[in-house]
């Protein structure tokens, strides 16, 4: 049975009126499409992210935007950075290059207390994983834009503040939303205040990393490992050099696939929330882009 | 400062009157030597297992046998296991073969709530990486010889109820005493009650393993993916098919690796104890090998 009997339900290339859209479903809808609907009241994201849709500079900003914040995803990135994380600290590329070259030689990483791990964007997904790596024991940080408090979290705020936490994050994890502030922010500059050898771990979005400075600081040792989801262009072009590399592990954006099951509940209540005058818990602020 | 000025420690070579050793630390004690002690009250396992020392035909039987159980070994083998949980969760073997292969391709995997991992051995590592998985929300079971009771986890005991263990376990995690029970439990036999596809990890002894019906199970594709830690023979050696198989990873025994700064204090506790009469909580049962 449909979750909304009276919904009626179309492809965007389907709409013959533009006039009886109220609300739009979407995830990189095409340049000047949402403007050209006069109706529209809802733009939902069909991801936790909404940088593709801002990305539209005809974006109608008198429109809600609400993006999916959906728990079963949030587990879901919760055990991909655990998973990632788990493989740096235990020096787990090491072993498999090792294994590819027949060579026995075992390494003894520090226990987990004894490594800090550092969350980039303590938004849903940050803090779970954060939660996540503190019950294992990992001695976790976090940085956002703007102060947060969480339990066993030592959390840094605000652009003055990001030096002092990269200083002491050996493994990094970028959980940010892109917008033009963070665009490109994980850089050479960002790698150089890093302790020589970190590693990083990149499931925020592709635009996240500036990609020539990655290869550089992998190139001369200051950075040891990246394992990357995310990638400005996806699928990730053949011949790419990330795909070779054998510092870089590719994933191919896993980390929280839209579950259509769970999401469509999500996006059903927040189409009822429309009909019941419009007020969403995960709308999203149009002047930060997140 | 020594941990224990009074104490004279010497390399077994070097003891010129068998008669004055009162305590044995050792790992694989040279067969005969033990019981060439005389006056020899103690034997301590610099390890958490205790079949390298019992595999001495003329173990003296009536010396107390005491085992390593260092909080800093179980957590580090928590560490492991957790991750290669995750590891096989996620898929992740396919995603490194993919990369290899500059293949972008998704899969879908259940979230951990539904995923049925199983420990056989429940003892103080088995428990400890049961809590964790648990943690992460994994649907977790354990198998033991003597019947056990721990929070979230579905507890097996006893032969009988083995079979039952492996029918509902997707990834399996040795975490047995190695001993006449146990020597070969992860055989055809076994990975046949498993679900097809099913991954096993190893972090118990090789010994536990039938080498050549893993392999057997893997080209059938009965089992998945293996990741070994231990074996009979270490450093594996040169040609053996497990370094170049694709669906095996070998690690070199780094698991839980002795750390000499937290072992010491448990060992001098251990050795005070002596002193006090004898009375160790980690006395190992010879009758049942642990």
């Amino acid at each position: 049975m449909p979750l909304m009997p009276d919904l009626t339900l179309l492809p965007w290339h389907e709409v013959r009126d533009p006039a009886e859209v109220d609300a739009a479903l979407c995830w990189r809808p095409p340049e000047g499409w949402l403007a050209s609907l006069p109706n529209l009241r809802l733009v939902h994201s069909l991801g936790a992210g909404v940088d593709h849709i801002l990305a539209d500079k005809d974006y109608p900003a008198a429109v809600p935007l609400v993006r999916l914040v959906d728990p079963y995803m949030t587990q879901a990135m919760t055990e991909y950075v655990t998973f990632q994380v788990l493989r740096l600290h235990l020096g787990t590329p090491a072993y498999d290059r090792q294994q590819r070259a027949g060579r026995w030689e075992p390494h003894v990483p520090p226990r987990a207390a004894h490594r800090r791990v550092g969350i980039l964007g303590l938004g849903e997904l940050g803090a779970a994983a954060a939660a996540a790596l503190v019950a294992l024991g990992f001695d976790v940080a976090g940085w956002s834009r703007t102060a947060k408090a969480l339990p066993g979290v030592a959390c840094f705020a605000g652009g003055e503040a990001l030096g002092e936490f990269l200083a002491r994050t050996e493994i990094l994890v970028c959980l940010l939303p892109l917008t033009a502030a963070t665009d490109g922010i994980l850089s050479a500059e960002a790698f150089a205040r890093m302790p020589r050898g970190a590693g990083i771990i990149n499931v925020g979005r592709g635009r996240h990393l500036v990609e020539a400075d990655l290869l550089s600081a992998l190139e001369a040792g200051q950075l040891s490992e990246a394992v990357l989801d995310v990638f400005p262009t996806e699928p990730l072009p053949a011949g790419h050099p990330f795909w070779t590399h054998d510092r870089i592990v590719v994933t191919p954006h896993v980390a929280a696939l839209t579950n259509p099951e769970t999401a469509s509940l999500i996006v059903a209540e927040n189409l009822r929330r429309l009909a019941a005058g419009g007020s969403w818990p995960d709308r999203v602020d149009l002047a930060s882009g997140y």
